[in-house]
């Protein structure tokens, strides 16, 4: 497999860190080829604006989507754009490895996602959800936290973590087409013990040598719903 | 009441910036004081680092969150920081405008949120959702997209906006403590006619001035948990 990992922590020495050195270690143990994208390292621009396109379809109003279509289609996109994107093309595998900041990604990250995942080769059209432009691929969300698993779930005080997560999830990496595996989760992160770290590393390292085993997590399907997209009776499925 | 509106498009231009100038319009005729922070106008850096703080709690390892709490402490958060927060505390109302990019905040509006939403006046230790930091405020998020008002609730093939919103409604929001009011939101804007953006601006005048009537969204309360933040028995609510 071709793997794209994406990573973005303020902190270069991060445990978010140690468990992307994890992920690199492990999955070229395995034959795979691994391509790092660490943001902060590369002083990633995660501004969406004008400036992303050397040409326009409309230099007077800016509608971003629009311009990306053009900008893949006359190859005018930004050149730190394009490297990502030829990057992300390449992959079989995405891992996008953070901590969460506000039950999301850092801003960091989410400029990777508003400038990358373009219009007209991501996604476009009736191509979102299993007919997304990068089907066929899986991604893989690792991410650090400050509260404790119990937080978490039905019930809890912040609910199901994959609710807090399901812009990115189902919103950003299904509506792509990507096949997204359950998330890798390390609670607690801040305050934990060194063995306590060390045994997360142990579990993510387990959890990478059998990722062909996991089962992505199930989404809606174009099939479920009309030419317009309004469902479909459930007797007509 | 004291308005802070924080905007974030990338076009000048945009039927965003209209809500914005509405929302500015409505607001100062009914009396209210309204500052606004047009993140790209200010050309806001959204990139939380190390360079957020003059001086360190530890120069060796970076963890944002405790570093921002001897931040507010010292006073030694970035000037740009403080500016944000300064007007964030004057306010009664938040309104944070922007075009849903990813079923979630712009990287520029993200970042705004991970820098100045700071660990130690707006939330930390139990001080959070009911109890937050900024409790006795209120916050109004409004919104443009692309998708139809049909893609969105419950059935439909995006789900509820409401839960894609989740992380800003209530990990952010409700998080700090803030009042959430009911989301504006203008449906489909790139492709409507200029007569049913007039009607959105319409609408949004009419909803800001009767924001006092609103109901703000029900969030978990802290007294629903116990000292370990375990839920309470239903019996023993």
């Amino acid at each position: 497999m071709n793997v794209l990992l994406v990573h973005a922590h303020p902190e270069p020495r991060s445990f978010t860190a140690a468990l992307r050195d994890q992920a690199v270690e492990t999955l070229q143990a395995q034959g795979h080829q691994v391509q790092v994208s660490d943001l902060y390292a590369m002083d990633w621009n995660p501004v969406a604006s004008a400036d992303d396109f050397s040409a326009r379809e409309n230099p007077e109003y800016l509608v971003y989507a629009l311009e990306q279509r053009l900008g893949v289609k006359s190859q005018t996109l930004a050149a730190d754009i394009q490297q990502e994107l030829d990057k992300l093309l390449w992959a079989d595998l995405l891992i996008l490895n953070f901590p969460i900041y506000w039950f999301s990604a850092p801003a960091m990250l989410k400029g990777w996602i508003d400038r990358v995942l373009v219009s007209g080769i991501c996604y476009g059209g009736k191509r979102f959800y299993d007919q997304g432009g990068l089907r066929g691929k899986k991604a893989l969300v690792s991410v650090t936290l400050g509260g404790r698993e119990h937080m978490f779930g039905e019930g809890a005080i912040h609910g199901p973590l994959e609710d807090m997560l399901r812009p990115i999830l189902r919103g950003t990496l299904a509506y792509v087409g990507l096949d997204v595996l359950p998330p890798f989760v390390a609670w607690h992160v801040p305050y934990i013990s060194a063995e306590a770290r060390q045994e997360f590393l142990a579990s993510y390292q387990q959890r990478l040598e059998n990722l062909g085993q996991d089962q992505p997590i199930e989404f809606p399907r174009l099939s479920q719903f009309d030419d317009g997209l309004y469902p479909l009776a459930q007797n007509t499925r």
